[in-house]
Formats: C-alpha cells, sequence, structure tokens
C-alpha cells in the first residue's frame, strides 16, 4: 500500500510474493523452534506488520507479544518481555528484495521508549549481542542506530551485523520519512503497554471484579509498611 | 453535535435526512462490490465517522480495517492494509449538500501518519490514480492538500479531482479548525494501530498464550543468526 | 483520593457520602428520562467518574457513549454523538458541598478536541443553550472558558448559567492544576474515539473478519469514481 | 531484558530468583489482606510490571485497577481509585537487591498525570502518610521527589520513608534514562484511564447497546436543568 513511494503494479507483485514467501519461510523457522506444537496452534493466528520499502534495502516491523508462564500457585506471571521486532533485508536490483539476507534486531521495551521519544535532533544507538549467553559471546554483534536525516526531514535506520567468524560486516540502510516515524511512532506507542503485559494485567483484573471478594493488591498497601 | 458551528434544528435536519440517504447509498454501493453476502453480513454492523460541516463543502472521516486471509496452512495474514476514508462533497446552498457528488479519499497508514504529525505550521499533500491498476491509468488524478490557514487558527483540506475524460477538474475545500483537527489527530492516532491489523496480532496471541505449548516467534529468535 | 489537596479523614467522608447521595440522585433522574426500563438495565452497569474538590466548587466529569440504533436493514449507525459531561456544583462551607445545585455542561467531540489541544497560555469558550430546541431557545445560556492560571501552572474553568426567566446569574470557577488537567487531557484523549463510536466500528469488524466474504467497505473503493 | 544495562547471565539470574521470591512474598501478603479467597482467585490472575535496575537501587512500577462496589440496586460504582504502585529496593552489593527493605509508593490518578506531563526541567514531590487515618498520623513520612539529571539526559526518583518511630530515615534513588522514563511516561498515559475505571464504563456500556431500551444518560439531559 505504499502509493506515496509510487510503486508500479508489477513491482507491487514482486514484492508482494516475496513478502508471501518470507511468510511462509518465517512460519517454518517457527516451527523448527516450537516442534509439532506449532501446525496446530497457527491456526487462526494473525500476522501484521509495517513495511517500508527503499532503494538499498527494506525495513519490516512487527510486535511480538510478552510470555506468560503459570506458577505452581495457578498465577501467572511474565517471563519474558515482548519486543518490537525489526526485519532489515537488503534489495539485489530494482524493486528486487532478498529476504533470505534478512537481519533481525529485537526491540525491548525500553528501547521502544528510546524510539518514541526520539526529537527530531536527537539519534539513539542500541548493541545486541546474539551470542550473548552461550560460549560464542562477542562473535557477533549488530548494532542498531537511528539518526535525523538532513534538514529533519526524517531519519536514517542503520543496521550493522560484524561477523567475527565469517569475517564480515553487513550493513544495511533504511530512510525513514517524517511520516514513516510517525507511524512507528504511533504503532510503537501503541503496542508498548502490551509488549510490558500491562494491558494483560488490566484485562484479567476485570474479569475478577464482578466477584464480591476482595483480593487484589489494595492501593492502601503501602500504608502497612 | 456541531453546536459550535452553529446549526439550527431544521438545518440539522436536512443533514441528517441526507446523510441517512447517504448510508444506504453507501450500503447499496458496498452491495454492489459484495454480491449477495453483504445483506446477511450487514446485520448487526455498525457505522460510525466524524463529519465537518462548512460553508461550501463537508468532510467526513471513517475508519475501514485491514482485511485478512486465512492461508492454506490455517494461519492469517494481512492481505490490505486498513484506511482512514475521507468523503467531500459541496454544498449547494446555505446549509445544503449534495451527497451525489462525494469524492473518496482512502489515507493509507504512512499518510496517516503524515496527518498525526503535522506541525501548527506545515503541510502536506497526497497524489491518487483511481485507475492506477488499469489501462486507464492517469485519466484521472486526485491530489489532497492539508495547509495551515492564516495565523495558525487551523488547516484548510483541499481536494482536487482531474477528469482527463470529461475535461473536468473539482475542487473541494473544507476549513478545519484546530479543535476539529485535533479530533482528527487524536482519532487517526488511536486507529492508525488498527488499521494496520497491530491491534488483531495483540489480541489473538493472548488467547493463544494460556496454552503451554511455545509457538510464539521468540525474540531471542534474533540471535538465531 | 485527592491526598494532594490534603482532605483530613471527616472531610473525605462528607465527600463520599455527597457523592453517594449523588448518584442516587442522578441515578433517580435518569430513570425518569427512561423509564421502568432503567430499574432493570441498571442491574451491572458501572459508573465511574474523576472529580476535583476546590475550595469554591467542585467539578467532576465521566465519559457518556453514543448511541447507535438499528436500521431496517439490520445494520446499525451512530445516531447520536456521545460526550465528556463536566458537572459543576458549588461549595456550601469548609470542605461542604451542595450537590443539589450541581450544573450540567456535556463536551462534544469537538469541545474534547478543543481542550486536548489547548496549549499552556490558550483558553477557550463554548456557548450552550439548553432549550435550543424549543419555544424557550434563549433564555437560559450556558458558557463554559478554559483559561491559564497565572505563571502557567494550571488552568481556571468557569462556568456560566444565566437565566433570563430567573433573572440569575451563576457562576461557578474551579482551579485545575497542571497535574489535574494532564488526567483531564490524558482520559479525554483516550475517550474521544470512544464518544465518536469509532471503536465500536472497530470492534464489530474483528469479528466478522474470519467469515472469508469480502463485505466490508473496500479501500479501493475510491478507485472507483 | 535489561541489555541496555548490561547484565551479564548470573547476574539476570540473581535478579530472576529475587524477582521470583518476590513475586511469592507479595503473592503471601495479599493473602494475608484477603484471607481465604485469594488462593483461589489467584488462578488465571496475571502479574506484570517495569523493572529499572540500577547501582544503588532498583524500581518497579505496575497498575493496579480501581474497585467497584455494587449497590443494593444492583448497578456498580468506582469505590477506590486504582493507581500505578512503585517499588523501591535497595541493592546489597553489585548486582545483588535486596527485596525485603522494598518501600512502596502508590501514585493516585493525579499524581499519575503529575508524572506524565512532566517537562525535561520539571520536578515533582509528593507527601504521602501511611497511617494517615490513624492515631499513628505522622509518625511516618514519605516522600518521593523526581527530578531532572543533569543535562536533561533523565531524572532522579528520590524516596525518603522518615520513620519517628524507629528514628529511620531510608533514601532509595533510582537514576531513569529518558528511554526509561518514556517508558514510564507511555505506560502510565496507557494505564491512566483504566486506574480511573473509564475504560470499564466503556465497556460495559456497549454491551447493553443492542437493547432497544433508552437507559442511559442522554447527552441532553445537561439541556434539562
Amino acid at each position: 500500500m505504499q502509493r506515496l513511494s509510487g510503486f508500479s503494479v508489477s513491482r507491487a507483485r514482486d514484492v508482494k510474493n516475496a513478502l508471501l514467501f518470507n511468510s511462509f519461510h518465517t512460519q517454518h523457522t517457527f516451527s523448527t523452534a516450537a516442534a509439532e506444537s506449532t501446525q496446530e496452534s497457527s491456526v487462526g493466528r494473525k500476522f501484521a506488520s509495517y513495511t517500508i520499502f527503499k532503494g538499498k534495502a527494506a525495513l519490516q516491523a512487527y510486535p511480538v507479544l510478552p510470555k506468560f508462564c503459570t506458577t505452581s500457585s495457578g498465577f501467572s506471571r511474565m517471563e519474558k518481555n515482548g519486543v518490537v521486532m525489526l526485519v532489515f533485508w537488503p534489495a539485489i536490483g530494482t524493486r528486487k528484495y532478498d529476504w533470505e539476507k534478512k537481519q533481525y534486531f529485537a526491540l525491548s521495551p525500553t528501547e521502544v521508549g528510546s524510539l518514541v521519544s526520539l526529537g527530531p535532533s536527537d539519534s539513539c544507538e542500541f548493541f545486541h549481542d546474539p551470542s550473548m549467553k552461550s560460549s560464542a559471546e562477542g562473535q557477533i554483534k549488530k548494532s542498531l542506530t537511528i539518526a535525523p536525516a538532513n534538514g529533519q526531514s526524517g531519519y536514517f535506520a542503520n543496521l550493522s551485523v560484524m561477523n567475527n567468524l565469517t569475517k564480515t560486516n553487513e550493513r544495511l540502510t533504511v530512510a525513514i520519512t517524517k511520516a514513516e516515524f510517525a507511524v512507528l511512532r504511533t504503532a510503537c506507542s501503541y503496542v508498548l503497554p502490551h509488549i510490558m503485559g500491562w494491558d494483560q494485567v488490566i484485562g484479567q483484573e476485570k474479569q475478577t471484579q464482578p466477584k464480591p471478594v476482595v483480593d487484589r493488591p489494595h492501593p492502601e498497601f503501602e500504608w502497612s509498611r
């Protein structure tokens, strides 16, 4: 639907096919991680993202919700924050993109906070180590920089992936217009309380309120200390 | 409910009748596109919009949600973005409007982003070609300009429709006060994540979480590359 | 919970009793309008408001949702906008308020837009005629002014009710701190799409989407003209 | 998930265990207040928070919803505002925190309004007396100050608890980066209408609307006075 960026029909179809392929590929990758349960649980699941196609690369963003676990006491607590997943992949010709070379960068709630509070002349930089919890720590380094474009007309998002094993350093840059950044800012502000799990705390409380029991953390609880 | 703009009773009634008629007309048009299924599915459906009546024309805005399709694998993905639909129609006398001459302009998510990030002295312009995907491409050109009014008291929304076949050029202009623009900005910011489909990604995830399977795109998934 | 404004216990209790009484009184008034059906339908209904108690008067705000009507075709359309209802009532002694002298002022969506976009040194004024649609038009005039306090530390909300029949002119003024105004602004921004009915358009669309019929207003509909 | 602050694995685990313990402790405390009903009602309940770990102390925030009570007439009204609960607890070594020494500070809606409207060079201060409604009034004084850090790079949150009985004065200070404050601001803005109960007013109205009775507070109700 990138009418602004002037896609022609055939081009849009290429992109669409690419995305369709992506989607299956992505689904497959999830399957790898989730074993046989995915096939079943994907029935009825929904995917939606926001994608920006530019001359040298494309950028896609979508929300990933937090994960709750049920304790032995029967209540559930957030085990892992959600994220806003960013995917970059390079152009390999005029209006052709190579999804196979995609690179992921998962924004934590605090990184999303940094993004949504970015002033027109501010920039921010995040560093991730995908192997942080393994023996391979430090071998791959990712950094994402978001810096203002000239004349405050938007931003440049620059993802750099340095791989010490393959001695490669991939750089993917996507220009984000002011309007596109407003979409990201608005969507990320909307989604932030959801990746923090606060909407689920709120949703479930309401269901228990019709019950006449006093079982919630009492505001005056503060006073008891 | 445009008390601010001082409608009298009779006038408001004219408008109401016009809108009632519109609604049936609109419904009918949808039927044309959707065949016999509409009659049935319209039961229980809801319509709401925000309308600004001014001296020379009226402007109506309402959200249209994205469309998801179900894949053969059983999950569903957004097939088409939602939009914020703008409808302009001209005044044909004091407080009388001709709905038959209405013109549509569907704002994509990025165009909505442009609208909600508009500073008090900013302006924006969008170009649409309704025949873009057909042999008639270029014969009708629509452009929407939103530009600040004098003294930053609001904006002018100007829709121009140039038709090379009928050699006509219709222009419809509606002054939007600062308060009315705040309504549009707030409502469009609210609706943006919904026309992007992000609320549906979020809503359905929550339902699958009570299940003890690990079937979601894992934040650490980023690390696996 | 107005800890900031320093209520003592007994005072808070007075206020609570007053509000309890109010609530029943209000409920009763609604009954008058809604006949016997209210008694039944109030079961399970919920009331919540935000109230500011100040030296000379109190101000309460709460949302009132729009009203949809079902057409003969089976779909429903918004018949009447929702509002943010403001209620002012005077103090009649130290920390005592006379709810019987309450005055209502219902903010339309556009007036809410004016409120939420108010800059720190802006002011706004709204005029309502409660008898606008009757022979008594012009006999009672209400005006609400919201103007910045000295030093941009907040606003004064001033309600004036001029009654030509009783030759009275009541004025009720409540100082709103910057923090209290932030609550009103945030809550009103939140509630605006709801009093416009947009959340209901969005909510119901999602339910119809699992159906494999193409029955929604198509974004490309714009192109068909 | 505090990648930004550079936690190593073992450290993160310490924190996690601490939080797990916290959670049970917290749960237990709730049980004390809520007697036997909690055990049952906690099944299916959800907990989520946002936590900032810094060198000298940690700060956790989570929403607590308002409490509604059912009146004899069958409708329910908000009896007690929700809050945003802040919990501070001290570090007791490098990356070790003592949850046993936690201090609570419950932000009312107006205090949340103060927080979300804080400009980059503004500060605010709140005073709470946990014994305000008892004979022990004045013996414990809590104050929370949020003041800008040098160079507008964020804020310092400073909680002071003065206990006249034990002659102690505990001070807990947490530096909040600009990004972390954006998370708090966004999450608190999101949650504000919910702790005010406005979302519940809105949610329940929608359910009663399909009924063809006119039983809602009418906007024109204002005119009737």
